[in-house]
C-alpha cells in the first residue's frame, strides 16, 4: 500500500450517503491534517459527493480559519452536501478527467459501505489508468454495519438519540398505558434498534420487545409476543427496525409502500414514511381489539440529524478517523479505509487501523446472534458494548416501579 | 374566592392529559410548598388522574426526601400516571365520596384546557354539595392553547425539541435535497408548529412552508406552494400541524384514518400514526412527479417526552405554577387557575396570576393571526415571543448559504 513519500497535487474530500450528527467532524479532521503539508496544494470539498467532482462544483477549504472549522465540526449533517449516486464506469471516467484536470492526487471519501465501494471502484480505475491517486475511505454510518470495525462514527450519536427517545417514551407509555410501536432506522443491521435496550432503568421499563432485521419477522409471533407482554405489564413498548424481513428475506416494508421506490444502489426505500408502524399498529388492533390504545411513531430522519444530541466519544472518534486517513495518505499509503477497533471496555480504549478497501467495501456487518434473545429482545450484555459509545444519559426517577 | 384561612385536611394532586417534559416540576412545586404547612395533613398523589381518586389508588408524597423530589422534577412525563378520562356527574359523585372518605380539602389538578374543565366541574359539584374544597388548576400543555396565559408550561420544552429537530433536518434536507414534510402536534392551535420558524439561521434555511390549523388547508394551494419553493430553492422543507383542517373545518386527518378513533372528549385521534404525512407526500408525488425525493416524518410523542431536551425557563416556570397554586390554597383562596402573564420581553419577565377556573376551562387559544403570513408561513416576529421560552439553541455553521 506504500507509494512515494511526497506526491504533489490537490486533495478532494467528499461526504456521501446519509448524513450523521458527526460527519463534519471527519471532514474537519481531514482538512486540518492536510493543510500546510508538503505535497498538498489545494484542499477541495466536493459538493454532493461524486457529483461535485464531475460537475466541477468544488469549494476550497484550506483557508477556512480553525475557529470556523470548529463550529463546522459541531454542526450536524454533511456540510458539503451528500449524494446517493453510485458511479458506473462512465461516471468514473468523468471523475478521472476531473481529477487529472485539477491534478487531484488525494481523495478522501467519507461514507458507509456503499460509499467505500464507490471509493474502491474509483481507485481501481485510477490504478488501471496508471494515475497515481491516494484514495481513502473514511468510515461513517449510523447503521454501524461496516465489517472489520468495532463500531462506526455516527452510530454513537444516533444511538444516543434512540436511547433518550425511549427513556422518555417509556415514561409516556407508563403514564398513559397502551401499546406503542417505535420504528427505528436500519436496513440490514439491528444495531440502532438494539440500542433501545439501554433505555431500561427500572424494573418493568420498556422497550419490552425489540425486533431487528437479523431475525425473520413473523406476524403471528409478533401478535402473540405483544399479547403476552400486555397481559403481564398492562402496557407494551416495542422497538422495531425499519428493515425487518419475512422468512423469504423480503423487507416487510416492500409489501406496504404503494409506489416502490429504489435508490441508485437498488435498495427499496424504507425511511420517510410511517407505513410500517401504521401497518403493525393496524394489525395489532385487528387481532387484539380495537378498543386498545395503540400508537406508532417512526423516528425517521431525526435519528441522524437532530441538533443537540451528540455523543462526545462519537464526535472525537469521527474527528480522529478523518485525521488518520489524511495522515495515512501523507505517509505515502496508496489506499485504504480507517477502521475503529476496540482495545478494552474499561477503561474504554480504541485504536485506528488502516485496512484494505476490499476489507470493508460493499460488505455488511450485522448484529452478533448472541445479543438476540428469543427473536424478540436484546440481551442486557449489549449495554457493555454500547455504553461508552453513547456516553452520559439522562437518569430518571420513578414514584413506583410499575 | 377567599375562604377561612386554615382548613384542616388532606391534599390530592393529580396529573392529567398528555404528559410533558416538565409536568413533574409542577407536581414537585405543589408538594414542596404544601408539606409541613398548617392545615395540611397528607399529600396524596392520585395515580392516573381522576381514576386514582375513585379507585383509591393514591400514594403519599409528603415524606419523599427533597433530593428525590429534585430528581423527579427533572424526569419527563407524568410520574403519577395520567388519564384522558373526562368525569361525568356520576364519576364526580364518586370523586366526592372518595374526598369525603379521605377528608381531602385541597385538590390540585395539573393539566390543559380539558383538565381545567374537569377541575371546574368537580369544584362546582363540591360547592353544590356544600363540601369545602380548595380546587386549583395548574396549567400544563405543549399545545400552548390556554386562554389568559402568555404561554403554558410544557410548551417551551416541546418547542425546543421542534426547533432542534428542524435545525438538523434543514441541514439534512440541504445535504440530500428533496421535499420533506414534518408533521407536528397541535389539534387546534399552531403554536408548536409555528416554533419551527426559529430553526432558520442562514439565508435559504427551512422550514420554507408552515401550515397551522388556524388557516383552512387547501390541497391545491399546498401543491402550488411546494412547487414554487422547490423551483426556487431546489428543495423544500415543510412544517405541518397534525390538526390542519379543510374549509369545512374538518381535520384532514379525519378522512385518512381507517378506523375512526375518538377520545373521551370527543376528539378524533391525530397522533401516533404517520397517515397525514404519508397522505401529503403521496399527493405531492402524484402531482409534482414520482421521481422527486419526497419524505415525511411525524415527530409524534417524542415532542413531549424526549429525555434531555428541556428549556430551563420552562422547567422553572412549571415549578413556579405548582408552588403558586399551593400558596394560593394556603392563603385561603377557594379555587382558581394559575396563569403566566408576560411583563416584558427584555429582560424576559413574567408574573403569575390567580384567575377564575371559568376564565380558562374548556376554552382554546389559537395563534394570533398577525403571525400567519400568506396562509403558509409564520412571521419572523414570532421569534421574539418564542426565544425566551426555548432558551439556548445549537448554532450551526454553513459552508455556503444555499
Amino acid at each position: 500500500m506504500s507509494g512515494s513519500k511526497i506526491l504533489n497535487g490537490n486533495a478532494v474530500v467528499g461526504q456521501s450517503g446519509g448524513p450523521t450528527a458527526v460527519i463534519n467532524q471527519s471532514l474537519v479532521g481531514v482538512v486540518e491534517t492536510l493543510r500546510g503539508r508538503a505535497g498538498v496544494d489545494k484542499i477541495l470539498g466536493t459538493h454532493h459527493a461524486v457529483r461535485g467532482i464531475v460537475n466541477d462544483d468544488l469549494v476550497e477549504l484550506q483557508d477556512i480559519p480553525q475557529e470556523r472549522l470548529e463550529r463546522l465540526a459541531k454542526t450536524p449533517s454533511a456540510a458539503l452536501g451528500s449524494s446517493r449516486d453510485k458511479p458506473d464506469e462512465q461516471y468514473c471516467q468523468r471523475i478521472f478527467e476531473a481529477f487529472e484536470k485539477n491534478n487531484v492526487r488525494y481523495f478522501f471519501y467519507i461514507g458507509g459501505n456503499d460509499s467505500s465501494d464507490t471509493c474502491r471502484i474509483v481507485n481501481d480505475l485510477a490504478n488501471k489508468a496508471g494515475y497515481e491517486l491516494r484514495a481513502f475511505h473514511v468510515p461513517k454510518t449510523i447503521d454501524n454495519d461496516l465489517v472489520n470495525n468495532d463500531h462506526t462514527p455516527g452510530y454513537g450519536s444516533a444511538a444516543k438519540f434512540v436511547v433518550q427517545a425511549f427513556i422518555g417514551d417509556n415514561l409516556d407509555n407508563k403514564a398513559l398505558p397502551g401499546i406503542k410501536i417505535n420504528v427505528i432506522m436500519g436496513r440490514h443491521a439491528g444495531f440502532l434498534t438494539a440500542a433501545s435496550v439501554m433505555a431500561r432503568q427500572h424494573a418493568g421499563d420498556g422497550p419490552h420487545l425489540i425486533y431487528v432485521p437479523e431475525v425473520a419477522f413473523d406476524v403471528d409471533r409478533f401478535i402473540a409476543d405483544v399479547d403476552r407482554v400486555y397481559g403481564r405489564e398492562g402496557r407494551c413498548l416495542i422497538a422495531v427496525s425499519e428493515g425487518i424481513r419475512n422468512a423469504a428475506n423480503e423487507p416487510i416494508m416492500a409489501q406496504l409502500v404503494a409506489r416502490q421506490e429504489m435508490d441508485a444502489h437498488g435498495n427499496v426505500r424504507l425511511s420517510g414514511t410511517g407505513a410500517l408502524g401504521d401497518y403493525l399498529s393496524e394489525t395489532l388492533k385487528a387481532e387484539l381489539g380495537s378498543a386498545l390504545r395503540i400508537r406508532a411513531d417512526t423516528f425517521g430522519y431525526l435519528q441522524r440529524s437532530f441538533a443537540g444530541c451528540v455523543s462526545t466519544v462519537d464526535a472525537e472518534e469521527a474527528r480522529q478517523v478523518g485525521r488518520k486517513a489524511a495522515e495515512a495518505a501523507l505517509l505515502g499509503n496508496l489506499d485504504g479505509s480507517i477502521a475503529i477497533q476496540r482495545v478494552s471496555d474499561e477503561p474504554y480504549k480504541v485504536e485506528y487501523k488502516l485496512i484494505a478497501l476490499d476489507d470493508v467495501a460493499a460488505k455488511t456487518r450485522t448484529l452478533d446472534p448472541r445479543y438476540i434473545v428469543n427473536n424478540c429482545d436484546i440481551d442486557e450484555s449489549f449495554r457493555q458494548y454500547l455504553a461508552p459509545l453513547v456516553g452520559r444519559l439522562p437518569v430518571v426517577e420513578s414514584l413506583r416501579t410499575r
